[in-house]
């Protein structure tokens, strides 16, 4: 029995899918499924992963005082509820205003495989990505000094920086940030497509292979990458321009590149593009055919990626809601 | 030794602190100890609390999208990751709009054991009470097809609706309230006040039992009473005039009769009274003192009086934040 459970399992290494090698020759690479690979994947190495500082973050993340209105929290537009963004065109914020250049929100979860951070590919990291729309006019408007007051202001917050960091600890703005940040490191999502990869043959349907194959065949792997189908640089308008460039005035980087976004859970993250104003999957496949790769992709091929997109659905983290400190006398008073 | 225990239980009993009858006898009475005793005081006999239904009601509670604009939950201003309400004087809501009242969200915690709900008591119960907010201008601004269209577009909520009602359930506008005011009923919160009222002498402290002392003898109980600590709706300005009653045109019912606020989780949820226009514990207690007992509360009682109410804050049920279905091509657009 032993002898060929062995061998059972020699043979299924041995006969493993040419589609799996095939993905990984374009590119593609799987959420590990060892925690320890992942952890390494995901960590900072300036301030590694612990519970204490993930929970702390979780906390800041989820904590609306931190905006001058303090109604307006990482989650109002990074929605952990739903894909991890707001599902609107542009996000909306402090007085109600959008996003002036019309600029969808990115989701958060797994953010973390982004090469750079945000569409223009600003920032280089998530803790430096969380710096920016607490401070923004039109999203929380908030000044560093509201926020350390915020966080000064309750000695639960103050405790649990201590515990996480140690006593000598100074509450900055960036060290809020960076601990927003390293929350949102753990926010990845593995799904069959990672369990097809990392070696589990039925992990995919006949179709979502097929649509697999499609997707790697016609060129959307060539920019849809690495573990995040996406995440890196890349350029935008390549054979045609984008229908809906006109709407919102952003042009990418000072080279016009522009922040190629992750496919995964894609199917939750409506309405796509830079703008937001591509609100069907379908439409989103054909565009993307007809600008980057210059091909005008069949119905039957548009169907096939679709189906694997599909298979990028991944299995969030479970969060307790936390339970946030009560403020205090000396806590900032909200400012409409 | 079992004739001994029993004596020492008898002894116990026999001299069960005056103070707890006394509270009693002014109206006070505990969060049961008892699951069921609890279930029978929350439930709602025409639809019977299930874990289905329980379910189904946190990710409407959650869901934005029931919102015109798709981005107002009924989280977003009764936020259980706070005091279930927003820390803000008035809510802001559709648009940036500030309740045009000028009128402060109560908290959804232990809402269940208001007799009426709104601070008017224009809703008899919590399911009637969640038709209000999710239509009103300022709030959510949804029509009731909006909802409907909404929640009906996605098979995971239809399915889930059939899981807790049956096949053949319509869901309408008032099924959906009905689940979200069915959830709202489990947000209890027992606290060491209501251990010490069930029996356990020791759950307060010496110091917060002469605050519950002072409460009850300086006449806070005759409002702030039943399980709520509050709830009814009663005479406001009884001997003098609130000092922002300005602020608002909010006049109470009919009668010029105000919903009583609970004092449950109270540290948690300032700003206090109708308009939030008190945000200091203390200032609210001696506020009250003055205009509905004719008492000039001495800084002593005053800050007995809050050691008390801290002993309401209590323990919230842990909640798993909900993973809301993926919108479908059917979902109604949000507009903004």
């Amino acid at each position: 029995m032993k002898l060929l459970s062995t061998l059972t399992l020699t043979t299924s290494l041995l006969m493993a899918s040419p589609l799996i090698k095939e993905a990984k020759d374009a590119g593609l690479k799987p959420i590990p499924s060892s925690q320890t690979e992942l952890l390494k994947l995901i960590d900072n190495p300036n301030n590694p992963i612990t519970n204490a500082k993930i929970e702390l973050g979780k906390k800041l993340y989820f904590d609306p005082r931190l905006s001058k209105s303090e109604i307006i929290s990482c989650n109002s537009c990074h929605n952990l509820a739903e894909g991890g963004d707001d599902g609107v065109e542009a996000s909306i914020g402090n007085k109600w205003t959008q996003n002036p250049h019309h600029v969808n929100a990115p989701t958060v979860y797994n953010a973390v495989f982004n090469n750079i951070q945000f569409w223009d590919g600003r920032a280089k990291d998530l803790e430096e990505q969380a710096q920016g729309p607490i401070q923004a006019h039109p999203e929380m408007a908030a000044t560093k000094e509201h926020v350390e007051n915020v966080v000064n202001s309750m000695p639960e917050y103050v405790n649990e920086f201590h515990n996480a960091y140690g006593d000598d600890v100074k509450i900055s703005f960036e060290k809020v940030t960076d601990t927003i940040g390293l929350f949102e490191r753990i926010l990845v999502t593995p799904s069959p497509y990672d369990d097809f990869l990392n070696g589990k043959e039925n992990a995919l349907t006949t179709e979502q292979k097929q649509g697999l194959k499609t997707f790697i065949k016609v060129g959307c792997a060539s920019c849809h990458t690495g573990v995040g189908l996406g995440g890196e640089m890349n350029a935008f308008n390549v054979v045609a321009t984008y229908k809906y460039m006109n709407v919102g005035d952003f042009k990418g980087d000072k080279n016009g590149m522009v922040r190629v976004p992750t496919l995964r859970n894609i199917t939750q993250t409506a309405p796509y593009f830079h703008n937001g104003k591509i609100w069907n999957l379908i439409d989103a496949i054909k565009e993307m055919g007809r600008i980057q790769l210059g091909v005008k992709l069949s119905d039957k091929q548009t169907q096939e990626i679709k189906t694997f997109l599909k298979a990028l659905t991944g299995i969030k983290p479970t969060l307790t809601l936390p339970m946030l400190p009560a403020s205090t006398d000396k806590t900032p008073k909200p400012v409409n």
